[in-house]
């Protein structure tokens, strides 16, 4: 009997697996290739996908067969006690939410992506706002479904960082403001380096000849994955064997496009190194978004703006850029890529201001979820908190509120993550240092040690194990903000 | 009841649309980035695929729903009675395949496609054969399950052409030999015109830049589609508003791109121009691929094979490669465009030796659904057709039987549609005529009126007329093989 419905549940698992698969597909390619003229049909069929995934899930026979794994939960194996773990979790979110309403709102995110594109070229929020009113609506209700106890936006909350609360984030923002602003503000006290050199005409193809260049030596497997542009970067996995990641060339900004290459491959790495007898399951990825998020941190700012790895990766980038490099020094380079700055854009934040862009976020998220606002008030609430924060007002929609994808796709609960990422990944680098000399792997280019360290105490276990028991085993201790802090202090003091 | 079973057929055609459109995606991105580590899960999620779709339709739900409307056929609307007609052809069609049958074998067409692609770069049939073979004898068993009267293979070929069979198309490819076999024979005898200039250099980006300018010329609508490039060419509509073509560039064969993108533009337009009003349904989409050929071939040769169609197009041509055409006039290129000899490969070759080359599959085709063959003597007997037909003899594999991706692909019956479509095009060049001065048209580049013409003849009208009804609504006739011996010959004698 046990053995049956553990075949049962490996059987939900594909048919589960694959159709987010699909849904993943659709996904990616709406933002990348699809037609615009193609949409009403695009969110339709994202809409019959999510019914489909939702009527082969919600139903008396998965749940008796939860039911079943969970009360048998100690003849498990590990495996199949997290994946029935996780799909338990899964069917509580979304059980109670009526078929119709599920799929009328995948539909609702399909448009409201597209809506959000358009009104960001055209810096003209009021053609968003009723999308993301019925989205932040349609979220609310469906919170009210789930019927947790407390804070709805808890909830949320735990969707993308299990574990993590607004009690555990607002004491972490606190402890992050008190140490930032001052040295945000101490910044202007700084001498200036004049940095235009890197904002010059960069040819695009060049660009890419170095994206694809850095993917390699951070051993990105081409084979199991694929580079190209969106107007947003980001990563996807369909699986552990097709890692997909974009990025995005700036004609006069060299070092967009290859942080956020080098961003992307951060988070295509965890995936790609995922346990390969996992197969084709909901535990083939990324735990959390936390996680996630600080493995591409990690690679982004602990590893690759620290100046050891330009030693032998800054000459291959003097050869391709010969003549716009030509000049420039080692010591100028590094400058350029740690110069910290208050900025608008969240995507092209340096490391110490970047965490302001989401205490932004956060703050504005907890009062949509705290509070009955009106839509139309949100620009100005951004804008005032930029002031606030970071001493700079955004002009227009576009470098304000319609700069992020986030919301659009309804992805509520998700920001925190960010910052919670960064502060990981400071106490995984200072894991990391324990086991290997890490200035001296950098400066040798050896990226396969950190691969495959990372490999080891991370990404190998995918979503085996919960966020907090992966900081558990890759540092032996519970998360502590200080290290972050430490970081930041010692680079920015 | 009738007007709740006529809703629940909308709504179904919607989900079954919705799925097909998926699978669509699937195909789309597995022949264009998909990566090749990632073969197994997408061959998994594929067997998914099917079977969901398997799912959602052969049911008794769905059984008693055409059942019922079969019943009601006369008091429905045209468009109702039409997809009730066509899923009812469809049901019938897999309905007595086992489910695990039927996804297992979705899977083997995803893993024999992709050791086809491997085998043709390797030149290597033996890696390829053992996938021919199960796909070979699925499609028998298949076949047996249906249960048809009759060749099996008739019922393979009504797939793709209904109303076709083996016995018309004996007789129709009785005629062609008659008239063609001759005609190649008798192109030794003329005088031969150098053409290597065709097969210089031509930059690659400007060959893109050249088909991108044609796609436009012939009125494809970039908004609801997209162009990349792909092995082998082909044209997939997600929907009429996301129709996408691929082509392929040579660099020392500016030809083959340029004909290639206007041959996939031609099925293009067919799917942009369907009525807007039928939404993603089972009549959003060509009727049958004689149909859909025929508007391929109707542009690729009827049209742009037509002195006339250059005589503003060939300005723009040597604009683009300036210093790759110096000195070449517009008779050099009519002759090399128009230019007859027998060939390798099917998707390169003229008009006149074309129709051979899909004798040559459909022969082989016939044997093979007649009697149980062995798969290794393919090779020869492919290579021995071709000797006897064309006079020429393939040395290898991947210019022999490896070349096409049908059979990898399971599709046994569609070849001969190829043939099909070069003779409707002739039969529907020849009633456009009749409204429009055509040579005057073309002359003019006013691609509108062609596209036009044909849309309000034959692209408008999706699935929703069969193939015999469109051909009589077009040209008044019933189709007669006539018009394309009689441009052949016209053009070659």
């Amino acid at each position: 009997m046990l053995n049956k419905q553990i075949k049962k549940l490996n059987k939900l698992d594909e048919k589960l697996s694959s159709i987010k698969y699909m849904q993943a597909l659709l996904e990616w390619d709406g933002e990348t290739i699809a037609s615009k003229g193609g949409v009403n049909e695009r969110s339709l069929v994202a809409g019959e996908a999510s019914e489909i995934f939702f009527n082969s899930f919600i139903n008396d026979e998965v749940k008796s067969l939860l039911d079943y794994l969970n009360e048998h939960k100690n003849e498990l194996n590990e495996i199949t006690k997290r994946k029935a773990e996780l799909y338990t979790k899964e069917y509580e979110k979304i059980a109670k939410i009526p078929v119709e309403e599920y799929s009328e709102y995948a539909k609702l995110c399909s448009k409201s992506y597209a809506a959000w594109e358009v009104a960001k070229e055209n810096n003209d929020f009021s053609s968003f706002a009723p999308y993301l009113e019925k989205i932040i609506k349609t979220l609310k209700k469906f919170m009210g479904y789930r019927g947790n106890e407390g804070h709805p936006y808890n909830a949320l909350l735990e969707d993308y960082e299990p574990g993590v609360t607004m009690e555990v984030l607002d004491e972490f923002f606190d402890k992050l403001k008190e140490s930032i602003v001052p040295l945000v503000k101490n910044l202007q006290n700084k001498p200036k380096t004049d940095l235009s050199v890197f904002n010059q005409k960069f040819d695009l193809d060049k660009q890419d000849k170095v994206s694809k260049h850095l993917m390699d030596i951070l051993t990105f497997d081409q084979k199991r994955g694929y580079m190209t542009t969106s107007a947003h970067p980001f990563t996807l996995n369909l699986s552990r064997n097709d890692v997909r990641i974009t990025t995005h060339y700036y004609e006069n900004d060299l070092l967009s496009s290859i942080f956020s290459t080098i961003h992307e491959t951060g988070h295509a790495l965890y995936e790609q190194h995922i346990n390969e007898e996992f197969g084709l399951s909901n535990i083939t990825t990324g735990v959390s978004m936390g996680i996630h998020e600080s493995q591409s941190r990690l690679y982004e700012n602990n590893l690759t703006r620290n100046s050891k790895f330009w030693e032998n990766n800054f000459p291959k980038l003097k050869e391709i850029f010969k003549e716009e490099l030509d000049g420039v020094d080692l010591e100028l380079w590094n400058k350029a890529i740690n110069n910290a700055k208050p900025s608008l854009i969240r995507t092209e934040a340096d490391e110490l201001t970047y965490p302001l862009h989401i205490l932004i976020r956060y703050e504005l998220e907890k009062e949509i979820f705290s509070n009955d606002i009106d839509i139309n008030e949100l620009p100005k609430l951004w804008a005032d908190k930029y002031e606030e924060y970071l001493g700079i007002r955004p002009e227009n929609f576009s470098e304000g509120i319609l700069q992020d994808v986030h919301w659009a796709d309804g992805l509520f609960g998700y920001f925190p993550s960010y910052a919670l990422g960064s502060a990981y990944a400071a106490q995984f680098e200072n894991a990391m240092r324990k086991d290997i000399d890490l200035d001296t792997v950098l400066a040798n280019n050896d990226m396969q040690v950190v691969a495959d360290w990372l490999t080891d105490h991370i990404h190998k276990y995918g979503s085996l194990k919960t966020p907090v028991e992966i900081m558990k085993l890759a540092t032996g201790e519970k998360f502590d903000a200080k290290y972050f802090i430490e970081y930041l202090e010692r680079k920015f003091a």
